[in-house]
């Protein structure tokens, strides 16, 4: 029958690479590269590249800002590499807090599966906040790179799960970027404007005492 | 204080036009160009253009295939015009269906909030099958443009929701594409492989009669 | 005189690495990544690789679809990694049929040498049919990840060219990604709604028989 | 039957405006942006916005360079705007010659339909000529933004298609850019190194005096 | 001559727009999109659209921070609307602070043209400190969307020129998001950790009292 | 305290990989792509690779051309690798010339430093002349791809910093590209109009004999 030929140009049209056809797969033992990691050999490919199953479980929450994010970013889901998209999940025990932070490769959508979050976003050209309480199904955007928050402002466990446009969007906490390394805390004064109280308090907490 | 110069340099910085600074809302009643919707006048954008409830309410599933999809894209959701992500809620009853179709604009990621769904994508370029049952928590990606589906195999209802790395991804489906509209039954037959009566009886449900 | 110190300049300028500078021929043999193949050595490039021959020999349509299809992509044209480009020729015998098929990585040209090609493609927001009869010397364009086809609609073989934005745009024949592989008959049906019988027909055309 | 509801489905995924669906046909008459033209209402495209007939007429080479070159540029072909793909065709008469230029906006392949040119482009990085004489059905890449020229070295007229990775790929014509215009000649040859009377004598023959 | 064929190939491949072509001048009296401001009509364009004089002048560092910063982005220079680059000046006047701060829209390098500026970023991966004392004519670049800053460490006033891969990159200064604005004190002390005396103390500082 | 938590999460969203996260600092020994140079491993990376010293020592202007550039671009500043922006230092001594030529790759904002410069360049679309003398603190913006010059046209050296939207740019001088290789000057005489003594006399300069 037609088999063949019709064989024959799919043959033509694909490639002993699947890069730039359909998928890219990270192979994270290979060197990676401004546009993500390299690809995995097609043959190697599995269904299980493109799955990812740590987001069904509960984080961990028994924590002082009662938060657990657990992501499925290129590392540890594959499939995803080279797609420009990636999620998470995202657990507020009550009075849990997400702090301030920003995500300096994408923009992210949050979903509240369940719980009530109050979140917000704070625009760079006037300074201009964006705030609201999320209820259960309601979802909020958070453009690329801006500081953002949230936090658990229910009386319930609250659960999101968040998107973002970007295989590795990274997270940039605020009191860690600040206080969380040996920045010198004349340094970290200066350029925040902080007393040098506050910020030996919270370099001590963080666990940095330069 | 130093309030004066900071303020004037955050003027200086930012514009009068929000566009390229932080969003562009997209303002429906404007020109729309390749790259999305006009921007609102940033003293008209408001949190709510950032916020969208409807994925909080079930869709009516009370139809033969048992589905509803209810997004928040661009048109429904303007804040996140330009910014490459967007989302949508997936409702399947019991023996639900999801029919085979693409998205020509973006890769897709598949949340289970609840219920058992299996999916699938095919490859294009060795018509592999990537199929997989996703229970509650699970997620998995399909690659922007390829083929892929999803049915509820479960004995409850199934709730899914779905992120995209584009603010307008599409959605062709295939039955539509194929037998609702007025593409001729004998040009569909001849690039398709199908039999005359495969086609019209498909063309006759689907409201075609070409 | 003046040599000198262009020349220094030249050099200062360029790298010993061709990637990001005028080009990035593939080289095949080393691991490729999300933008494509790695770059081959500066010093083994050649005219050659900018060079291709096969699209000056007509395909081989001793087929039933009458149809042959001979791409310079990525694989065959190496010169064209990176670049965003890539062509293809094809050739319709008398009664040649191209089936319904997508490429989910970009957008093509389609230019009539000879002959004459019925061409189409459906819309993805309202189902909408674009088809027109092309002559030599017409151009048509198909949307990115779109569905569309084209057959012989004249009494002659027809020879086109058809160019793409992407160095390996892919190719999903929508009977191959249905029926070519193990995807089991009753999904088929199911995500499709095509009757049992016309699944398993086209399944053992196609070579399988899950 | 199922009609009604994946109707339903169908808009919902659907925007009133196509922008960033499927696509974006130029609508000359109102505003352009760095993405393209704006998108002419979907309601008003039709299947001519897809087509172009002008490539199958061949130009008029009665002149003195003995070329033609006839664009299916977004400006002539409304629907591959903001799609980043065009074609043009090329005749080069016995003789006929086409200048040294640049694609400031794109990479162009260029495939022979009748006829014999040698082409060539010379790389930025080690001013690497790539020069070849093309046969017909031969096809060659000239990398984004690099001089190159092409012209008949057969004894028949040739015939070239050329298709580009963007919609309006812009030609810079080195002898127009240096000669036809007010650019004061003492300024050319400070910056060419030409000899003035090498200046003048193509200034007056390109139209200008200063 | 064979300027009559010549121009009239330039003629075709040229368009009235000037949008997709060479550049897309800034037109701010017309709507903004993603990908920037409206284009200018190309005959109203002129060289002083691509020239900036404001770079040359002193700014005014007569302020608490001892700073100022003008810009040459898309408002101030349309000429760069479109082409992804701008570029902006820095005074540091002796015990000049830049305060820490983002831009969410692009990468940026610093050039010194005098005196000494300690300047800095924190990566988000693992909260690492890049830190160094640039001199005259020293570059640092920090890549997008992390937090950076910068203050005269040197006896003379500073002067340095910031160059941006965006037209428009933004400006989010810590101190103005977190306190120049109506969030309530205890979301900012609950998403910062810092205290309520710490909070209120900048508040009042920055002009805000919630 | 908190630490133990945010530390987790801070683990969590980052990669034992830096590529798409923050930074790819370029790796030379590596494989490079389309997108750039392969990423250094993290632990290697250190504040050197995101500072630049070369820029602030003075070019060695002894030459016919009274010219020097120092560029910062990926191979010399490793830090830039993937971030689409670079930068370089140009001097003119009294009398120097910058012939013309191009950057395949990005668009260009000159800031001058010191000294007097006169900068033009030629749109495609029209061959019109942008031309200005620029002074002390002035900027221009030259788009991408297009030709352009400039020359010292006051009486004190000058000095320039010129910036890109590319870590590569390119640069492709038209003389080199016409005269400083084996392209046989009939070819060049046939494809520029120049006259054979003219073509010779600057192969001949520019040391090639073809």
């Amino acid at each position: 029958m037609f088999l063949p030929i019709l064989f024959t140009i799919s043959l033509l049209f694909s490639s002993s690479h699947a890069s730039v056809l359909d998928f890219c797969v990270a192979d994270a033992s290979l060197p990676d590269g401004p546009a993500g990691f390299s690809c995995k050999k097609p043959a190697k490919v599995t269904i299980d590249d493109f799955v990812n199953h740590a987001l069904g479980i509960p984080g961990n929450t028994s924590n002082l800002l009662k938060i657990a994010v657990t992501p499925a970013f290129a590392p540890q889901f594959p499939g995803i590499n080279g797609l420009g998209i990636s999620i998470a999940r995202l657990d507020l025990a009550v009075d849990g807090v997400g702090p301030i932070h920003t995500h300096p490769g994408g923009s992210e959508i949050v979903f509240v599966v369940e719980g009530t979050i109050c979140a917000g976003f704070i625009s760079s050209s006037a300074n201009t906040v964006y705030l609201k309480t999320l209820y259960k199904g309601d979802v909020m955007v958070f453009p690329q790179g801006l500081l953002h928050f949230g936090f658990n402002s229910g009386k319930t466990p609250a659960l999101a799960i968040i998107s973002f446009n970007s295989p590795n969007p990274g997270l940039q906490l605020l009191d860690f970027a600040l206080f969380a390394n040996n920045l010198p805390s004349e340094i970290v004064e200066k350029v925040t404007f902080l007393d040098d109280a506050q910020v030996k308090k919270l370099k001590a907490v963080l666990g940095d005492t330069s």
